[in-house]
C-alpha cells in the first residue's frame, strides 16, 4: 500500500460533530413542519439508472450528472472506433447509473412505479443528499441536501397556501424573520410571450428571465437576442416588467394587457388572485411575500405558481423555491398527475443562521458525566457507577488510560461535561467519590452510595 | 424526451413512509446509545478520492468499488493501446472518485486530515450509507446503512468494555433478546498460526477460517490447501477450534499451547482475560457474550480483539461486528493511532425486527385531524381552524378538493387519522363543526369557538 496524503473530492465537505448537530436542528425543524402539515417521508437510492435521469434537467443538467462506471469488463462493448468518435459515444456503453441530481425525478420515478399502492393526493417529504458536477465555488457545493415536499394527484390551489404557510412556519422556527417570498405563475409568463408576440418561446424567455438577478438585464437581452427575439419584443417586455404598485395594481394592469391577447396569461392572473384570497380567509399573513414577475425559475416542467425565498440583507442566492407541474410523470408514461412543490436548501439556510449568529446553545454537544482514573484501583471503584448514571438517562464515559488528572480534565472540557467524578485513596477508603462541577469549579465529595441520586 | 418504464438499479430499494419510519426507530436508538456513550457524530462525503480508496479493502473489495466517472472529455488521456490493455490500464485514467464502501476508510481519512484539531482519545460515531458493487441477493443490498462507533487515540480495554455495553444496551432497547455475541482476538489467531506452523500466513488464515460458517470445514480446508498450508498443519488446526467448555477452560488450554510457542498468543489469551474481568468489574451481565475460536472477521487492519453479534434462531448474517486495531491510520502516513470501532447492520437489524414483529406501535405514522370540505364556502369555514389547530401542536391538513366525502373519509382513513372535521350548511348556520372520532366512529357537534380545546 502507498502512502498518500489524504484529501476529500473537489465541492465536497466532512461535516464535524458540532456541524452535524446545527445541521440537524435545522432538518429537525424542516420535518416537524412536514409532518404537522400531514407529508410523509419517502427515501430512494442515491443511485438512479441514467435512463431515468438523463433528458429530464436538459442538456446543462445532463452534463453535470455523475456517472457510475458498469461493474466488470465495462470495455466488453467499446470499440475503437467509439474512442474517435468522443464521450457521448462511449458512455452509454459504460455508464447505466448515476447519483441522483435532484429529487423530484426520482420521486416522479417512485409514484410510476407504485402508482396501485398510492392513495392520492400523495403528500411526500424527502430530505436527501443530491450530487451535481457544478463547477465548486462558495456556497456551492457538489454534495449537497435537499428538502422536499410535494402533493401531486391535485390541482387545487390550497396546495400552495399551505406551501406558504409551511414555509413562512418554517423559518419562524428557525428564527429566520427578515426574508421574501417571491411568487410568480408560469402562466403569466406564457401570457407575457404572447402579448409581446413571441409565443411558443416560454421555456427560452424563462430560461433567460431567470438569470436576471445573477446577470443582469443587459446580458439578458443578449441571450433573448441570440435565442431570435426581436428587438421589437424585447422593448415590449420592459415596462411589463417593471410594473410598479401592490400584487392588486400588477395583476390588474396585466389583467388589461391580457384581456385581448392571451388567454392562459388570464389564466394565470386567475389563479394568483385565488391564491391571495384563500391566503386571506386562511389568516396567512403575507406581509412577507412579493409578486415578482420577473421570477421565472429555470426547470421546465413548472406550469403554474412558481415561488422563491430569499433572506434579505444577506448576501446568498434562494433558500426555497417550487412551483406548480401539470404532468410530473408523463416523460414515464403516466399522464395526468398534476402537483405542486417545494424545496429547502439546507446548506444555504446553515450558512445564513451561522451569518445571523440563529443557532440556539441547546444544539451544543455534551457529555454530562465523565469518570477519571488515578490507578486501576481507581478505575474499577468507579466502573459500575458509570454504568448506573446512564440507566438514569444521563450521558457519561470514562477516561480510557490512567494518565495525569490534567489531561483527563482537559479531555472533560472538550466534551463539555457538566460534572466529573473523581475517587482517590482517600475517597475509597471512606466509600465516597468527588464530584466537580465544570461549572463552577466547585468540588463535593460525597457517599458513593449517594452518587446516582446526587446526579440525577 | 422518449417515454420508457422506468426502474431502480439493482440492488437498491425505495422506502416508503412506513419502512422510513421504522428504520428511523433503529437509528433513533443506535444513536441515542452512542450518545448515551460520549460518542459524537461525523458525516463524511458520499464520494471519496480513488486514491483514498483503494488498495484498502482486498484485490476483491477494489472490485466492487462504484467508481464515478470523471466531468468533461474523460477520454481525453484515454489511447487505443489503453483500451487494448484492459479496464485495470483504463479506470485510472477515466475515474478518479469512488462511493464509500465503508465508514473506516473515511474516518481513518478525517483523523489525518484533522489531527491537529481532534482532543484524542477521540470517539465518534457515523451513521451513513455505504455502496458495494456486491452480486445482490436476499439480505444483501448494494446500498446500505452502516452505524460505526469508533475511539481512536487509546489502547486501553475499557473501550472493548464499552462496545460490548453499548450492544448489549441497543439491542435490549430495540427488544432484540436473544443473541450471541461472538468474541475473539486476532493475536490468539495469530498464536495459533505460529503454533501449527504457519505463522506469517495469519491473513489467510484468518479469511478462511472468516468463512467456515458460510462455506463450511470442507471448502475452508481446501482454500488453507490452495493456499499451501500442508495437511499436517491444517491436521493441527482440528483441535484447537474444537476446544471445549467455558472461556476459561478454553484459554486455559490455549495458555498452554502458547507457553512454549507463541508469545504473541499468550499476548492475546492475556488481553481476553482482562476483558472479562473488567466486564465483571463493571458488573455487565456476560451472559451472551461467547469465546468463539474460529471468529476470524475478514479485514486485514484488526489486531486485538474481535466481535461479532448474531441473533440466535434467525437465519440472517451477523447484524454487528467490529475490532481493535493498531493502526489504522498508517496507509495515510499516520503512524501510532490505535483504536477500537464497531459497527450495526440495520438492514439486518431491520429484516430481524420485522421478523420478529419487534417494532413498536408507536413509529406508526398518522396525521391528527383531517379536515374536510363540501364546497368552497365549507372550506372557507373551516380553514382558519387548519393553522390554529396546528398551532398546538397537532399534526393536520384539508383535503385540497370537495369531492365526495367518501372518498374524503377514505384518504383520512389512509393517514390514520384521529379526528375527521366536516362543516355543512347547517353547522355553519349554526356557528358549529362535526367531529367524527375515527378510532370509534362516534360524531360530536360542538360549537366552532370549542373547536381548539376539544382537539387539545
Amino acid at each position: 500500500m502507498a502512502i498518500s496524503k489524504p484529501s476529500i473530492p473537489k465541492g465536497t465537505r466532512d461535516f464535524s460533530a458540532e456541524q452535524v448537530s446545527k445541521r440537524n436542528f435545522i432538518f429537525d425543524t424542516i420535518r416537524r413542519v412536514f409532518t404537522m402539515y400531514g407529508f410523509q417521508p419517502l427515501e430512494t437510492p442515491a443511485m438512479e439508472n441514467l435512463s431515468v435521469l438523463t433528458g429530464k434537467y436538459g442538456e446543462e443538467g445532463d452534463q453535470l450528472l455523475f456517472k457510475i462506471i458498469n461493474s466488470g469488463n465495462f470495455l466488453a462493448d467499446v470499440t475503437p472506433d467509439d474512442i474517435a468518435a468522443g464521450t457521448k459515444k462511449v458512455l452509454p456503453k459504460i455508464a447505466e447509473k448515476g447519483l441522483r441530481y435532484d429529487l423530484t425525478v426520482p420521486f416522479a420515478r417512485y409514484v410510476v412505479m407504485n402508482r396501485s399502492e398510492l392513495t392520492l393526493p400523495f403528500k411526500r417529504y424527502q430530505i436527501q443528499p443530491v450530487w451535481r458536477a457544478d463547477r465548486p465555488q462558495k456556497g456551492r457545493y457538489r454534495e449537497f441536501y435537499q428538502c422536499d415536499a410535494d402533493v401531486v394527484g391535485t390541482q387545487s390551489l390550497l396546495c400552495e397556501v399551505e406551501i406558504v404557510s409551511m414555509i413562512i412556519q418554517t423559518l419562524r422556527l428557525l428564527g429566520i424573520n427578515d426574508y421574501t417570498i417571491k411568487l410568480n405563475n408560469r402562466k403569466i409568463l406564457a401570457g407575457i410571450a404572447q402579448a409581446v408576440g413571441v409565443a411558443g418561446k416560454e421555456t427560452a424567455l424563462c430560461v433567460a428571465i431567470d438569470k436576471l438577478d445573477k446577470i443582469g438585464r443587459e446580458k439578458v437581452e443578449e441571450e433573448l437576442i441570440q435565442n431570435n427575439f426581436s428587438r421589437d419584443a424585447i422593448a415590449k417586455l420592459q415596462p411589463i416588467f417593471e410594473l410598479k404598485g401592490n400584487h392588486d395594481d400588477k395583476l390588474m394592469a396585466l389583467q388589461q394587457i391580457f384581456e385581448n391577447t392571451s388567454p392562459i396569461g388570464l389564466k394565470g392572473v386567475e389563479e394568483i388572485n385565488s391564491l391571495f384570497n384563500l391566503l386571506e380567509v386562511a389568516q396567512i399573513n403575507i406581509d412577507t411575500l412579493q409578486l415578482d414577475l420577473t421570477l421565472a425559475r429555470g426547470l421546465g416542467y413548472y406550469t403554474g405558481a412558481i415561488f422563491e425565498v430569499k433572506v434579505n440583507n444577506v448576501q446568498i442566492g434562494s433558500i426555497s423555491g417550487g412551483g406548480r407541474y401539470d404532468n410530473l410523470t408523463g416523460t414515464f408514461g403516466l399522464e395526468g398527475v398534476p402537483g405542486v412543490g417545494f424545496s429547502f436548501g439546507v446548506d444555504r439556510i446553515y450558512d445564513v443562521m451561522n451569518e445571523l449568529d440563529l443557532f440556539p446553545n441547546t444544539s451544543k454537544l455534551r457529555t454530562d458525566v465523565v469518570f477519571t482514573q488515578f490507578d486501576k484501583d481507581s478505575r474499577n471503584y468507579l466502573l459500575p457507577l458509570l454504568y448506573q448514571v446512564r440507566e438514569k438517562g444521563k450521558s457519561a464515559e470514562i477516561y480510557p488510560d490512567a494518565v495525569k488528572i490534567k489531561k483527563q480534565l482537559d479531555y472533560a472540557n472538550a466534551k463539555n461535561a457538566q460534572w466529573v467524578v473523581l475517587a482517590g485513596s482517600q475517597e475509597m477508603a471512606e466509600q465516597k467519590v468527588t464530584i466537580k462541577n465544570m461549572e463552577t469549579g466547585e468540588q463535593t465529595v460525597i457517599p458513593k452510595e449517594n452518587f446516582i441520586n446526587f446526579i440525577s
